[in-house]
This record gives C-alpha cells, sequence and structure tokens, in this order.
C-alpha cells in the first residue's frame, strides 16, 4: 500500500486494489498499443469486445456459472434491480415472496409491491435487523413466481449464513456486498444481482446472472433497457453499456485470481473480519450491533456506551489515517466495511488502534 | 496529441480530450491528497460531494441552465430515457407527438407506444433520413403531453438546424450527440436529454436537464430509480450515481472552458465539418449522404460509388491511423464522427487523406 493511501473503510463505493489502480492508469491513454483509452473505444469494436469477452469468462470461470446461466452486464446498480427482477419475474403468478433482513431487501420489497402480490415470508425487523431468520421461520407462498433476499445487509451487518430452501421456486439474491467473497453453487440461484461498487468494480454498474429459462416473461411495460430477454440476446449491448467499469471489473478478476479466487477471499475474509470481532468479543467498551451467530464478515458494526464516545473514536480514527468509520444514519456508532480489496494490513492496524483506543478512554 | 495515439472517428464512445485522460491518470490512486481514488469514494463523502456539486455547477453555468431547470446525472444512457420520457410525462394527456429523423428518434418512438398514444408528427423516413422535416410539415396533436425529437442524428448524420416552434408543448429533445457543441436556450426546453459517451465523458450515464414543474405525474409502474422527481429530490443520488463517470464529465467541462465553453466548440465545430464537407463538395469521387441543408457538424457519412472503394479508402484510412470510420451497418460507406474532442489536426489530416486517396484511386 503506497504511503499516501488512507486506510479506506467506506461501505461502498469502496477501496479497489492499489495494483488495478495503477494499471488502469498506466494504460489510461493508451490501452496496451491501440492507440486508445478504453473509455474512448466503440463497444463493438474488436479491441473492446475482447476486453468484455474476457471480463465475462473470467468471472463465469471465477464463479463457476453453469451453461444454463447468463453473466449481464447492466446499467444502474442493484436499485434497478430491485425494479427488474419483478418487472420481469412476477408475470408468472402475479405474486412474489420476500425476506426483509435490513434496509435494502425492505426497500427491494416495497418497489416490488408496485407489480404484483408481495409477501414478507419472513423478517428480522421486530429485532432491529440484529439477526437472519431460521428456515423454518420463513412462510412460503405455495405459488410465488420467487423468493427474494439479500444476503449481506451492508447498514446492519449481518449475513446469512445458509441458502435458504425454497424448492422449485426461483431463488432471486441481492449480493451486492458479498459477492465474489466466497464460492457460490450459482446453479441453486435462479438469479443473482450486486451493484458493482463493493466487491468488483467502480459504482455506475450492477452485475446479474440468471437462468436464461427465466427471462421472457416481463410484464408489457417493462423498459426495453430492463428487459432480461433483450440483454440476452443483446449480449449486454442492447445500448453501450457501461464499458470502463466493466474493463475496471476484468481487472479485479485477474488481481482476484492472484487471490486465489474466491476460495482465497474467503480465507481472507474470515481472518480479517476475526480480528475485529476478537477485539469486540475481548472489549468492555465495544460493542457489536448483530448477533454472534448472523455477523457479517463484510460489514463490521459496532459502538460503544455512548454517542460522545462514539464520536472521539471517529475522529481520531479519521486522524490516524482510517476513514469512513461512522456507522450509517440509521444505527449510529460505527461500521467498518471489509470487502475484497480491504488490505489484511489495514484490518490488522484497525484492530491495534481499536485496542488501543480502549485502553486509552 | 500524443505520437502514439490514433485519429478516433468513433461514433460514441468517442475521442476524449487527451489533457482529461492524463489528468484522470495522474489522480487515479489519490486524488488530490485525499489519499483515494475517485473510483473508491463514498458518494455522501465530502470530497466526493466537492466533485459532484461543481460539476453540476459548470454544467449549469456552461449551458446557462435556468434556474426552473433541475440538472440530474442519471444511469442508463439516453436509452433509458427513452422509457423514462414516456412514464415521467405522458401521465397527463396520455398522448405525446414524435419527430422521427433517424435510428435512434424512432427506436425512442417505438418505446413510447408502450406507455401511450403515440403520433409520429413528423418524419423522414420517406427520403431515408436523408433530410430534416421543415417546421411547416409537423402535424401536432393539440393535446399531446410533450413533442420528441433527436436534434442530431448520429448514424444517417444529418442534424435540425432549428428547434421546431411546438407552441406551449413541452419540447423534449435527445442531444446524445450534438450536447455542448454550441449554445442552447434551456429555457425553450421542457427536457433536454443525452447519453454522456459523445461529448460529455465515458460510457455509462445521461444527463437530464428538466424543468421541474413537469416532474411528478409519472405512470405508477415507474421505476423507483427512473422518476424524476425522486431523483430531483435526491438530486441524482436514490442510489450510488454513476461516481468516476461524472467526475470525468467535470474534467471535460474543464477543458471545454479552456476552449471557450460552447460558443468556443461552435466555432471549432463548424470550422472542423467545413474541411470535410469542402472535400466532399469538391470530390468526383466522395458523395455525402445527407442533403446539404440537413448537414451534421457532429457525423459527415459519405460514400464512394462501390462498396469495393469504401472498403479500400478504410482500410487504407486504417493502417494511416484513422479508426472508427466505416459507416453504421445500416448505412454503409463511412462517417467520421468529428465532436468536440476530436482535434482540429486530426480532421485536417483526415480532409488531406480524402484528397490524397482521390488523387492516386
Amino acid at each position: 500500500m503506497s504511503a499516501e493511501r488512507i486506510v479506506n473503510f467506506s461501505a461502498g463505493p469502496s477501496v479497489l486494489p492499489l495494483s488495478v489502480l495503477e494499471q488502469a492508469a498506466s494504460e489510461m491513454t493508451n490501452y496496451r498499443g491501440s492507440g486508445m483509452s478504453v473509455m474512448e473505444m466503440s463497444h463493438r469494436s474488436k479491441v473492446y469486445l475482447n476486453i468484455f469477452e474476457e471480463t465475462k469468462a473470467d468471472l463465469k470461470r471465477i464463479m463457476k456459472v453453469p451453461d444454463t446461466h447468463e453473466i449481464l452486464f447492466l446499467h444502474g446498480g442493484a436499485t434497478l434491480q430491485f425494479s427488474a427482477v419483478p418487472m420481469n419475474l412476477i408475470g408468472k403468478t402475479g405474486k412474489a415472496d420476500y425476506a426483509v433482513t435490513g434496509n435494502f431487501s425492505g426497500l427491494a420489497m416495497k418497489e416490488a409491491k408496485k407489480y404484483g402480490e408481495i409477501n414478507v415470508a419472513c423478517s428480522s425487523e421486530d429485532r432491529d435487523h440484529t439477526y437472519i431468520p431460521e428456515q423454518k421461520d420463513i412462510k412460503l407462498t405455495p405459488d410465488a413466481s420467487y423468493f427474494h433476499y439479500c444476503s449481506n445487509n451492508t447498514i446492519y451487518g449481518t449475513e446469512w449464513k445458509y441458502i435458504p430452501d425454497v424448492g422449485n421456486m426461483p431463488l432471486v439474491c441481492d449480493m451486492s456486498s458479498d459477492i465474489l467473497s466466497f464460492p457460490i453453487d450459482v446453479s441453486k440461484y435462479g438469479l443473482i444481482y450486486a451493484g458493482v461498487q463493493k466487491n468488483m468494480a467502480p459504482a455506475g454498474a450492477a452485475v446479474v446472472i440468471l437462468d436464461k429459462s427465466l427471462a421472457g416473461s416481463e410484464l408489457p411495460m417493462t423498459p426495453k433497457l430492463m428487459s432480461y430477454k433483450v440483454n440476452i440476446d443483446g449480449d449486454s449491448m442492447h445500448n453501450t453499456p457501461p464499458c470502463y467499469t466493466i474493463y475496471m471489473l476484468g481487472l479485479v478478476l485477474k488481481w482476484l485470481d492472484k487471490q486465489g479466487g474466491v476460495e482465497g477471499m474467503e480465507k481472507q475474509k474470515t481472518e480479517k473480519a476475526k480480528l475485529i470481532y476478537d477485539v469486540l468479543d475481548d472489549s468492555k467498551m465495544f460493542v457489536g450491533f448483530a448477533d454472534k451467530a448472523a455477523r457479517s464478515d463484510m460489514n463490521v458494526t459496532f459502538k460503544t456506551a455512548s454517542e460522545e464516545l462514539d464520536n472521539k473514536f471517529i475522529k481520531e480514527a479519521t486522524n490516524s489515517g482510517f476513514e469512513n468509520l461512522k456507522g450509517h444514519r440509521v444505527l449510529g456508532g460505527m461500521r467498518a466495511s471489509i470487502y475484497n480489496a480491504m488490505p489484511m494490513e489495514g484490518v490488522k492496524k484497525l484492530a491495534e488502534f481499536m485496542r488501543d483506543f480502549e485502553v486509552n478512554n
């Protein structure tokens, strides 16, 4: 890590691997002898299509995406998928089941209500989203078109430790904040989507991985650019895609390969999260927000006994080069987002800083 | 222009100013002492909000956007606006008027049909989109919610030389390929939109400038992220915006200031287009596609008498460092897109190359 760079715990957009940024900078005015920036390339040009295809192939290999599923690079982040998912998938029966375990899954559920009958199959709202419901607590609607959940709750710092069993119903998952951080059996999912700005690339796109057989029954009012069928048929090029963001994702995937792929990332994330959770468990000052059983490896949420002390912690941390530790306004307290690109060294330093802070305060 | 860079006539994504790319590269790993890349910044952080606000203020100043109008930076390019415009604006009367003068205005019209009753107020299809209809040819629907046209037709190489007079009806214009290339009286428009990947920034966003009084009557099924009201209220941050693209637009606007703003760009574009049109007018080999009265200053379309000779021209041009001169597959022939960032020098070289080619063939 360059000495001048701060340790960036932002929840998204988030830290990117320094080597990736350095490579992007070095290729900015002339990509590998093409005489152009990637930003300046026609998306239909051979040189750009090579970047696009390689990125798609790398993601397919790294996530072991089966041939039944298609990878799409779409505009709009996860939020546009909150609408696209029901617009494309709810038509079969007019009904869908949602698990509400945090802020974004709640927003997704609310948006889906515009397009059909929505059943909240389970919710952790009764205990302020500090936990994840168990399998036995999920009440499925027999004829729901799909079941939607969010695997990691960025704001509350909880994560699903299991894949919900919903029988033959298509399983839809918002993986915005934990995609690529551990191996996933993609075949179990009807559709996976993720805003790219946490574990994948700079903000401005979403990756959608879907079972191709689910496409083609969108509601008549679905904007053409939001039709999965149209995007499958056009290989994500119904219009000009977010080309540079896809290129950046490609660089991140090459970096991820060097880390041992998703298996390597899982090992790292477990170690990194343990460093901070151990501090919380040993501490008489810091209290974790989430139930131990539901703790997220990506977003660690915690606080002290008073807002005053929280603020002191955040201020001193910032002065020591730790940025974006302030918790989301909904929760207050602190949050350390430790996505794939957060170096182990940064987490070690934070853990050390927390222990020192407790001793001195 | 760096000696290694090619002359890039791509219709979009297109050439960007070299100085802008160089600055982006130099700030890539550490933006002005922040210790972060712009790509890594929380969109809610002070350092990023400064970039965002400055870009918005610069665009407002450069385009003289009145206080009645709001500037939005949105996901999805112009194509998502093909849906967003009717979803947000057609509700008042259920009807809208469209001028069809090329490929994209035709696509916009077709998409709008999902959301209401569409009248083709004028069309240049009868003569293969080689011309722009006159004011007297526009047949307005008295109670249409808005009138939509596309000011420059990228594929056919024609442009509207006048602003259609549609009385009190809100005027909606797709300016994707000529925005920022000349001064515009924004107050005459209800809504202007533009995909950014031609005259503004790398692909992956759209700029929308709209009369605020038009927002708030979207159809019930409008995805929340596509509601103009939601985006005005959230200052384009209902979700994470395409942050880096907006930063790049900011750099382009600073560059544009140095060129004398939109007045300076207008002077340059007229000179640049004249260089190539003069070759066409003097030539016995090259024929322009568009009627002289409708010729675009942004996209010059032309061909020779045979496909064989076209191909020879494109091949030799490519070997001489002129990229992306092949015409769109719909038209064939050649197209030179000479947006704001195309240096005068590049156009001069092309004009010279064309004259030489004619002498030698």
